[in-house]
């Protein structure tokens, strides 16, 4: 039966300190409540904490490589599904993710967000770049859930995943 | 040789009058210029109108299209690129573009965008939406480019080709 | 750590019985030697099978699906990665897998093993059609192994991932 | 409006000198049926003398080129559509082809043979590998025309698309 997964996409080299901290904490809080977490799967910046986090409370891990080997893979990644297709394996990302949570803000961020809102999935944003926060809020009001915390993001997909009529089947 | 082809993004059933306008002018500037035009090719919005307004000018249109048919396909188009990845082709059009013009706003074009800002490509934004154009500024201040007319766009196409070390080899 | 994935590639709809009862068989061998299962994904045929067989004996499963959503999906598979990629998603499955088996034949099956050696990934065949056997090993010699039953297929991944420099990282 | 493409797929480092030849044969006569021609648009083998057939009749030339730049680009193609997908890429090829020819054998060609047969395309081979005639001949019987000359290909091509319900629109 299919489990729930939860998408973390945020900045790889560009990651602030901050955006890192976040993302090693939105692991560990994803895992313990026993969604499969969901990135890039790249061994730099949020891709690579997250996927920390998560291992770090026996969590499972998906990466999506855009890569073709394991060439630049997070090590905390388990299970790696390669792409060769660079950056248009951001919608496979969105599209496998059941709530997507962004971290940061990028230009790799913003096409994620963006898919995410064309598919009509719920985004979580976690980031201090206002302008993200007022264009997207404006481009998908719905949609797009602004959070200032790392409990307040998981306190939101959980609150998304209860209220949607999101089932596994 | 390798022709110069300019991109042009834009939203489908959601367009407004004004980007509809916008996007015929366009798509006869560039045809009167010589560049080849490439859209998402569907027949909708920003989409259908350059193509038609390039081929008012007998230029070459492209049009890069989600489905795997022509089920969805504007008729101004000449060359059907039949992908049958939805949104994913979103970085198939940037990555073909030389220059990406995007007329208008909406969720898959503002993936275009941050795709196109991504691989690093020259971006001009025409569009009454000054949230849009705070946040992608801020994002990539030197790859932006807005501009308030159609005629400044091209403008723009035609100095960034000249200054760029862009050749077609 | 990145977990060994074995991919089985497989007729929907057109599977003969032959090919649908190995790939239960398949499906639960795999999970026994606590390899990861992948597929198409798809609930139909062997892919159906295959994800059936490996969650009787408590196997993880991965679905690559062709779709944006669960419509198609298999009930036995646990991951769902959907990729709205059609068949463009084959080279997904086989860039993707440690070891390709090819658990009967058809145009999709036959262009996941193009597509595998191409990658330059071991291939296994397990079908009753020479023709493709005798293409197939000439095609690539080396890369191919074809095989009479679930239990050598079984023996030959084995011996495969012993043999090669294969490591998870 | 939509015009007639055809897609001529082969071998790129292994081509034969037998496939050169008849590709660039191809590509010189398909110019001057007025149809447009599709490749993979490297600079190697089948692909590059093709084109450069095509071009010798001034034929209007596209290249589904597997990377992200003109790294690996034919000279001689005019349009460049850079998908960044490897072979994945091989799909799009197909499905933008209103007939494909496999000039020659290998495993890339041969996923280009499956993936058309699977969309349900008409695939005509010119080669001398008769293994792969027999295998896509019996797995397909009613959409393989095999041929023995180039010129025999191009009439088979005006044949189907005489005989198909094939309308640009």
């Amino acid at each position: 039966m299919r489990q729930i997964i939860i998408g973390v996409m945020g900045p790889g080299e560009k990651a602030t300190e901050t955006d890192v901290t976040n993302a090693y904490k939105l692991g560990e809080l994803i895992a313990q409540q026993g969604w499969i977490l969901l990135t890039g799967g790249r061994n730099s910046g949020v891709m690579d904490a997250v996927n920390k986090g998560a291992k770090s409370a026996n969590g499972l891990t998906i990466g999506i490589l855009p890569s073709e080997n394991q060439i630049d893979i997070s090590e905390a990644v388990d299970i790696a599904i390669f792409t060769d297709m660079g950056n248009a394996r951001n919608n496979i990302n969105v599209l496998s993710s059941d709530v997507v949570i962004a971290c940061g803000m990028g230009t790799g961020t913003a096409s994620e967000v963006a898919l995410a809102l064309k598919a009509n999935k719920q985004v979580i944003l976690l980031n201090d770049d206002d302008e993200s926060k007022i264009f997207f809020k404006k481009l998908s009001p719905i949609n797009i859930h602004v959070v200032e915390s790392v409990s307040e993001a998981i306190a939101t997909v959980q609150k998304i995943l209860n209220s949607s009529s999101l089932q596994p089947y």
